[in-house]
């Protein structure tokens, strides 16, 4: 099995409820430092995973989404705690939606998972992992 | 799959038995910067995979009952060398115990699996991963 | 010269003034991974520089007045764009004013600079040096 | 399931054919900062997965064949683009040939899998997994 | 007094000359990961040292001139060993003859130093300071 | 100014004496990752600060003084704390002597200064600096 993972990072405001999130309840924010995976059993005509430069390309377009937001006002996410780790399945769905339609070329059609993680510090990251 | 990752560390000395092993055979010690990764196929009811406040106090009170020790001491890891590998999966083990134990909350019955990373330097690290 | 720096974070929300900011201008949030730097050119009777866990304890101390907070609302920030090198000053002379407080002992008072880097990403940092 | 992993990196030349690859079609090069993994059920007699000295010796060994050299001139690699994913899998068959050799011991005929990845960048990397 | 570091990365091939430098003296590459550091006693009116967009851009274009290449083959590098910390003067004075043209805005001349530093792996780096 | 760096680590057992060192004061260890920067104003003849690779076994070598050792044990660093930052100084003070004793080559007789880091941990570290 090969893979090929690519970095970008977004920086949102959010707040989250219930008990469990104790501070974490107020307005606060995060830098997420993420990291999208994608992996597929054999190499392409061209010898790659996936265009490394086409990946970083739609990975970002997909933070830019979400980067200096307050997620708390996005409709999409309404009802949802936006949790390190359920924030790492938005991104995923979303780069998988965008597999799917082409975005990645041809070749990338041969792709069969993504692995997304955030991480929101040093000491603590989250991740979400799903097929294609 | 859904995973959370928190991050702590300890500083041990110890020593080990056997040829393979060679200089290291003395007193020696090292820090190990500890990777507890917390698994689960579908979130809980509060959107998150654990609390991660809650899964760094476990991890930090198991590493406190071996941090700032000689662990040729510890009367529990008599006659075993305590590779990073095989203390990987002490530290597993023990956040184990805990979490069915239900330091974790109720939520985190839902908890499925546990990988423990062991980084010796910034040239070696160790892993063991188990079912909850 | 010697030097101890010890490691935290915060993760605060926050927009800022003025149109070179683009669209960070809108509330959006970070987290900052904190290095506090201890400076002094010869070591106290414990031959260290500074005790360095109560040099993490009041570095703790001084990011959780700014944790999990929305700094448009501090009103001791009111009026200034808190980019990422002025937090690092407001973090510094925080520490400093601890450290004259006697809060790291009678043998820091033999420190003489300080310098607090904040990280906001893997791909960017800021710092502020000053004396003591 | 039990896992090591030891680090190294070579520092090599190469060019890629196919539009796909725009710029990076000219003759450039990298450093591959190089992770690799060796994985078991469980531990051998000496409570290790292997000996990270001999690991580390073996990597460097196979890294030493490529190291310091345009991959262009190399006749083994002649007819593939040498892409990070692909030489993720170069240096994982070189070295599982060494490892079913004997050249980590014959504790090692217990290791089941390997893991090769290599870091291109602080935004880039890529992996390819194999059995033993 | 301030600084703010951006980070990006070119890869380049290149070769030595001379005994000391070894295999390196055959055609062969590097990733450097560079990282670029403004200081200035006070900051601007935006409470800023320098935009931290700008700069990024700015070094971007620095390292476009060099990246993909052979850097054998520069004209301008033509005599001189492309060592890291050779390298990471090239890059320090390209970036000053930028910002002194104007390229980092009006409230860039106050800054007073760069430094930059070029990474070629996980265990080695080299940097170049100078005023500006 | 011109600077290399080189890393290195080493693995060590120790105690402290002093009720400031609270837990520390039993007998531990820890690894310290080592860097060694090497500082100049000008390049030699070879267009470099310093060989890296020579910089790199001169370190080693000194490391390899203290490694796998227990510290406590060694007369030279009786009736001392051997604290981070103490053991920069003894590293840095070790690599001096080499350096005037011609372990670098004829070329590093410009050397003019040197920082000594050791990381204890992912949140801790410590430096020595000093003329050569």
């Amino acid at each position: 099995m090969f893979s090929v993972t690519v970095r970008d990072h977004m920086m949102i405001a959010h707040s989250f409820r219930g008990e469990v999130f104790g501070p974490a309840q107020r307005l606060h924010g995060a830098t997420y430092v993420v990291d999208a995976t994608f992996r597929r059993t054999a190499l392409d005509a061209d010898d790659i995973v996936v265009d490394i430069g086409r990946a970083a390309e739609v990975l970002h377009e997909v933070l830019a989404e979400l980067n200096y937001r307050n997620l708390d006002d996005q409709p999409e996410l309404a009802g949802v705690n936006t949790s390190t780790e359920a924030l790492a399945q938005v991104v995923a769905d979303r780069l998988a939606d965008r597999v799917q339609a082409g975005a990645l070329g041809d070749g990338a059609q041969g792709l069969e998972g993504l692995v997304v993680t955030l991480h929101e510090s040093h000491i603590a990251w989250a991740s979400y992992e799903r097929q294609l």
